[in-house]
């Protein structure tokens, strides 16, 4: 093993290491499976309200003064550096009772939480700091007065307080999405895995690439912080309800709080899903990875597994199968243990009390058993583990009308290895148990009937953060019941906390303020980096010949008209086999209601623009790669002429290549300036242009491949 | 004046009026002007528990019946409705201290919001009752496993609690945004102006259009409400900070709380913006309109006007001439009254302390007196007006450097027509000065200086939740500084309560849960009702020759190959003038970095590809008014062949009209099966087709103008 545990874990706290006195009282951690101690932590005398000054001063200046893709390539080196590193991650993580199959989700969940931010930022972000949310609102009829949403940054720090089941993960997927948004994380991991969290964090500090002030950890308690917090700053809180609830309490009205809690999810057997069926079998898969992976310890896990209760005894059956197949609990380190501890005989305690609970309000235990488990142990033999935090996986059969299940099924969590069976009647009752949790962050259902799956939503959805159905096509590759994606929102209402994190560049937007801008279109033009129609316009050169390095947002290009005949049309239209009646038929073409006789084709009159507007010879436009947007507005009839206004409406320079996107406003006009047509074009255009060795960019583009991006 | 209003106040519950008995203890309403008695509130002995139920259980079930054009149509209705008895409504708002002048926003406003609502449910929502949130995420290589975000409406209750000043506008923004998700509205008017709240609510259940359930107006004190909501219920609250606070402690965990409170706005004239520029001129103008209308009773009214230190003598010299010329203070009953009392005489008490506070500060009146007024009494006579709660316009200056401003400026609110004018010396000083506010609804910003708008942009906008800025350009058309739009969010961070409202669909949307769904393209097609890539496709018959009646999702027609040649490419460029060298010249395109060779043009593809889709004859398919999202993934060389398949995806019928709008899916394909291109296509279908008289619709679409909607 590569890395050693310090005595006193240290915090990273104004771009320095820190650790506090070494006389201070700390806690010791314990090693989950042999009770041995890990590390100590202690923030006794630390300065919390300077970390945070140094976040809103010197990490929002360093993040402030990059673009949300220079941002985004800083993430993609975090997470390259961290790949590196991941054997060592794994062994240290065994530490805290996960096997390498957790690490999976924990320490490759969360580098792939920094590729997919690394990539969703380059792709779906503008290479700029403002984000403008939805189109244009018109709000003057002569168009001298606009409306736009814009998003920026918050200008405090986003505190981020995560439970110890996903030091890595839970970590990293609140930490991505602000450092893209440019706001500076100050990291509070819990005390039982702490020294995970210090250990990427080192890693990423030993990158030399992090931006001053950006990231700071905090390895311990943080007495008072809240107090310290106000308008502009975020808390992101993953852990229990109830802690959940003190927290936002403390926290000052402007202060942005979001929480993740563990809530009592759901899985549906649907009613068609029998024995015997692919869906039976991927919905017992599923069941048992929800209850092994991580030991149980997942705010995701299936608490509340609702069968028919004519399928409660082959759950039954089957899962007892599976684990006495798969399942074996021991420490992490030794070879062929599939599921480890839990994280502290705390937790191990915590659970057995739970199970209890559930036990008292009509449980039965029918898979697995309360007795603490012979366990293998990291040299090879088998038998009790006194000072290890382990528990057998276990399941709880409930029995009776789905009305009169006991509220405890709904309510208690047992944090664990340990899931509650429920039998059902009907779609709807299987619905009404869904809900009855209050609120989750997860349900999945597992059948082939669309129309059990529509009902399953039309009840459940506004109790669910995220539903998966689960059935014989996507079995195979499902990402699984308890396995947040970064593409999604993750959080759920109520009881799991009523927050999103996740879900792709919406989370981005969580840590900044969408704000209403009002102006004339020149104002809203040089506010936002993007053209409006009405601002100010250039026309000193074919925009076409202008590099990245020339051009400018408002540049702009304006044909001459050029008049369509009915030869046109019929050349067109023999030329392309579209000979639909409204350009072929006067008659039929008059009867359809939107066209005054035959009229000539859209996709003409848009080839027709290009021939108008493209520069032919060989020029730092290196392709149109798209075309978005595209509105026929008004007929074009033979005889009618066209002309076309193309502007260059918003320039996207990329980082790592010698290009950049431009969007260009293209507007087709008749001969009355009637609006014929209204798109978008996208284009490819060198960042710079040697006119004199015309032919060539300046340089070679790296990744031609991506064109069709 | 036609409407009579009643000795004691009813509300309107379970699809009832409902009237308290007649001893119950009940409060008066007086008249604003005269202190005379309007009417009497009170809702002893009401069942809210009983009203909430019935939303919940009548007033979804109505609701969930309809679609989103549905409820948006019948808004549409009640704005006709209520447009047609505005007169009425101006009359009573007199009795509450409103002119006409102040009418406009608030009744004219709120129908404004009603047909804006209407306008957008049918424009920007499908014609089904969820709605699709960004697009769909890939989950797996194969295409197997999908995931996307599904909004669907909350199944619950909406508590819409408004502010007296605006007892129309105010409402109706929480309702049209709640109807139209299809969650019911339970309306609790501020007691002060609840007769307002009962006149709309009474045209509104005369129109006999009102979903059973989905709106119930409570004219009272609602105490215990909040103990009967939980989760999947709503709380929207405008009004002050303190009651916003007070109120959010009280909501279960699960309940969804906005808040909308006044908030220490701000405007600053520019440094450039100097007395004779038009930029001058429309921040006094400005300054004016929002120290007068509703005589300042506004959550976004100017609070503190921002002045470079030069200007502020011109400011109260500008100022003082305009209250001169325009401002008559009176009993809006009277002929030229131009601002009306406070609501209430409390009010004034309280505005008068408020400014008390502020002169305590530091602050001198440099414009107005707190003393009361004379004013221009209902009979026409002028003088003092002692039961009335009348108070002259009021500016306090305030000295000294920027950051030695007492807190009491952007803290203490006078809810009246109150300002203070306070200097800046740098715009880096003034942007500072409008943070402090804590969080503010709105800021403008007059100024014709680029560079001075980036900087207030960059430095104010986490702070704001509307930034207006004014220049010659927009000065004329502004919608103004203190009024919301519909079209934009309405609400502000920290102080201005933290919620967002309007903003288009955004707040419908506020009123639905986001759930992350995941499945098999089959099983998100069933779910979701639009195609997904995956899911099974049918090709029995040309999809062109079937109306709405007949066709489905899934209806497919796949092209056979069409071989491109060096012939086609140059024919095409000759004929378009398309002659880029791309396409005409083949070493040059060689040497470009995407291009193999000379390529077809994209446009010839497109073209060829309708060629190859379309069906000649009349047919159901009426028109093609645009294409969306078209990439262009392979280049096409001579010797290539192309096909397309093309596949229905979303099918939207509109309720007025004899057609809707169907989003084909086309994928253009080589010889080898690669992707060439992408795009939607988009058309307008009729909804039935007799093919034996074919050339005809069935019946003639009636608004044929919209084609380019």
């Amino acid at each position: 093993m590569e890395r050693e545990v310090t005595d006193i874990l240290e915090s990273y706290v104004r771009d320095a290491w820190w650790a506090p006195d070494a006389g201070a009282s700390s806690v010791a951690v314990l090693d989950a499976s042999t009770g041995e101690v890990v590390t100590h932590v202690s923030t006794s005398g630390i300065d919390l309200a300077g970390a945070l000054d140094h976040a809103r001063t010197v990490g929002q200046a360093s993040l402030g003064a990059l673009t949300f893709h220079q941002r985004a390539l800083l993430l993609k080196e975090f997470a390259v550096a961290l790949t590196a590193r991941k054997e060592e991650l794994y062994e240290l993580s065994k530490r805290a009772g996960a096997t390498v199959r957790d690490s999976l989700n924990d320490v490759d969940g969360g580098i792939g939480v920094l590729f997919t931010y690394a990539s969703k930022g380059r792709r779906e972000l503008p290479n700029a700091q403002v984000y403008l949310d939805g189109p244009v609102e018109p709000l003057a009829k002569d168009g001298s007065f606009l409306g736009r949403h814009v998003y920026s940054r918050l200008p405090g720090v986003a505190v981020q307080i995560n439970a110890f089941n996903f030091p890595m993960w839970g970590a990293l997927e609140k930490f991505a999405p602000a450092f893209l948004a440019g706001v500076p994380s100050l990291v509070k991991p819990a005390t039982p895995t702490a020294y995970i969290a210090e250990a990427w964090v080192r890693i990423l500090v030993k990158t030399g690439r992090l931006p001053a002030g950006s990231l700071q950890l905090v390895s311990g308690p943080v007495p008072g912080l809240f107090d310290h917090l106000g308008l502009g700053d975020l808390v992101g809180f993953t852990g229990s309800a109830s802690t959940a609830a003190g927290l936002r309490e403390q926290a000052a009205p402007g202060v942005r709080f979001t929480s993740e809690t563990d809530s009592i999810n759901a899985s549906v057997l649907g009613p068609d899903a029998l024995p015997g069926t692919p869906e039976f079998d991927a919905y017992i898969k599923q069941l048992l990875v929800e209850l092994t992976t991580k030991a149980g310890q997942k705010c995701t896990a299936i608490r509340r597994a609702i069968v028919p209760s004519a399928a409660v005894d082959a759950v039954v059956d089957a899962l007892r199968g599976k684990i006495a197949e798969r399942v074996v609990v021991g420490d992490p380190h030794a070879e062929g243990v599939t599921m480890g501890p839990l994280v502290s005989r705390e937790q191990r305690d915590e659970v057995l009390r739970a199970v209890a609970a559930l036990q008292e309000s009509g449980g039965r235990v029918v898979v697995g058993s309360t007795d603490a488990p012979d366990v293998l142990r990291a040299d090879g033999t088998t038998g009790p583990a006194p000072d290890g935090a382990f528990v057998a996986p276990m399941v709880l059969a409930f029995d009776g009308d789905a009305a009169a299940l006991p509220d405890a099924v709904h309510d208690v969590e047992a944090f664990g290895p340990v899931a509650s069976l429920l039998p059902y009647r009907s779609v709807d009752e299987a619905a009404d148990l869904v809900g009855r949790g209050g609120g989750s962050l997860v349900t999945s259902v597992a059948t082939a009937d669309p129309s059990v799956a529509a009902t399953l939503l039309a009840r459940t959805a506004a109790y669910n953060g995220r539903l998966l159905f689960l059935d014989r096509d996507d079995a195979p590759t499902s990402t699984g019941h308890g396995a947040p994606v970064p593409h999604l929102v993750h959080g759920g209402p109520g009881r799991a906390g009523g927050g999103e994190e996740l879900g792709g560049i919406r989370a981005v937007l969580h840590h900044m303020q969408r704000t209403a801008v009002q102006g004339s279109p020149a104002m809203l033009t040089a506010l936002t980096g993007v053209w409006h129609q009405g601002a100010a316009s250039r026309s000193d050169k074919h925009p076409f010949r202008k590099p990245l390095a020339e051009l400018r947002i408002g540049d702009q290009f304006a044909s001459p008209l050029r008049a369509v005949t009915l030869d046109d049309i019929e050349t067109f239209a023999h030329f392309t086999g579209d000979l639909f009646y409204a350009h072929m038929d006067e008659e039929a073409a008059a009867a359809n209601p939107f066209f005054p006789g035959r009229v000539a084709h859209g996709y003409l009159l848009v080839s027709w623009a290009a021939g108008l507007f493209v520069d032919p010879a060989p020029g730092p436009v290196l392709a149109n790669y798209g075309l978005e947007n595209l509105r026929f507005v008004t007929p074009v009839s033979p005889g009618d002429e066209v002309r076309v206004v193309l502007t260059a409406k918003q320039i996207t320079p990329r980082e790592t290549d010698e290009y950049g996107e431009v969007r260009w406003d293209a507007v087709l006009l008749n001969q009355r300036d009637e609006i014929v047509a209204t798109y978008d074009v996208l284009t490819l255009v060198a960042k710079t242009w040697d006119e004199v060795d015309a032919g060539r960019p300046a340089s070679r583009p790296s990744e031609a491949a991506e064109v069709g991006a």
